[in-house]
């Protein structure tokens, strides 16, 4: 019974997300959903993005959080559309709370949109919103069993930034390990390592990403 | 009608977890839903207070990942019995799941159950499981701003655990604010602050939980 009401309501998602991504194909927008846990770095790759980019890519964001529009406010001072989703208490984003920030945003002029998801490594994972792709970040200090304990988020992203590498001295992590185990369970999956802090890695993500957006329809 | 099924859902869970509190009581167990993000230290202020009290107090843990046994073997290694639950995908521990473990311990020779919850900031805090009081840990590195966006969890636990206090000084992060906002949310929260790695700060929290075995009805 409740199974069913699940796969309902994920049914209905699918749906709305479908409709998203047309829209979004429609504008030759590449659309990234961004999930991570609490705290590992989502809103700082974000700045850091934007601050490599602006001068070539016309950006949006729209940041997803249960409460609070901190992130928000921190993404909006660099200048570029930026539309706070609250939840409410939900624990991921959806197609339909997407959808309802689409007049806020000038589509014609746009070629990238990043959607922040809510911190939770388990079920954004599930839900669509009308991405090209899902990108994960997974930081140093949450240990490198993460892969094998929440598959089904590396199983889904196309893309693993394993982000906090200038810590990882003070911690026990195997960045191989990592590696290793997000592999055996997606064996596409395109793997960055970075400090948000320190800079390390991220120009590697810029000219990645940069390319994605240059060649949107060629490449994906 | 999303928002119906959900309150009946967590009605009946409700009644459950009234059930297996009932029993709880019945052979005078303290037991502790222990939430956090995956990656903040559970497992690991497990295994430090297994081996801190285990000679006082008779322990037992139930683990809860959505998949793989890597905790509970964790915990097992102690000597102490240990119960998995994969939820198969479910963000969060219910009622149900921790009822049908009961068949697999022997309370009338325990005195604390730990209920370690799926590594999730926002879903368990809505599920009781028939606990004395949910108790949750924060670590530093997922930053200063976590109580204000992810205020349910802090306002549903008595006990805050801000671990990994051994990585301060390669952050941001500062105690005050994680304090200030913490108890603007939930002003009767018992804070700790801790490191599971060096050993800092585990001595207290050892000792009011013992405090709380030892004196269960007159405490709680």
């Amino acid at each position: 019974m409740k199974v069913s009401v699940v796969r309902n309501i994920l049914e209905a998602n699918d749906r709305i997300a479908q409709q998203n991504r047309d829209l979004f194909t429609e504008y030759g927008l590449l659309v990234i959903n961004l999930m991570s846990s609490p705290g590992a770095g989502k809103t700082s790759l974000l700045e850091k993005t934007i601050d490599a980019l602006k001068s070539d890519v016309r950006i949006g964001v729209i940041e997803g959080d249960i409460q609070s529009s901190q992130d928000a406010e921190r993404i909006a001072k660099k200048g570029i559309p930026t539309v706070q989703i609250n939840t409410g208490g939900e624990c991921h984003l959806d197609g339909n709370m997407i959808r309802d920030t689409f007049e806020k945003f000038d589509f014609e002029n746009m070629d990238l949109l990043i959607v922040e998801n809510v911190g939770n490594l388990v079920c954004p994972a599930e839900f669509k919103v009308g991405e090209d792709f899902k990108a994960m970040i997974l930081s140093v200090t949450e240990g490198d069993d993460k892969p094998s304990k929440y598959p089904l988020m590396f199983h889904e992203s196309k893309v693993l930034m394993i982000n906090k590498i200038d810590l990882l001295p003070y911690t026990d992590c195997s960045l191989d390990r990592i590696k290793e185990d997000s592999l055996k369970i997606n064996p596409d999956l395109r793997i960055f390592q970075m400090s948000c802090k320190t800079g390390e890695g991220l120009d590697e993500w810029y000219a990645w990403l940069l390319e994605r957006v240059k060649n949107r329809e060629v490449i994906l």
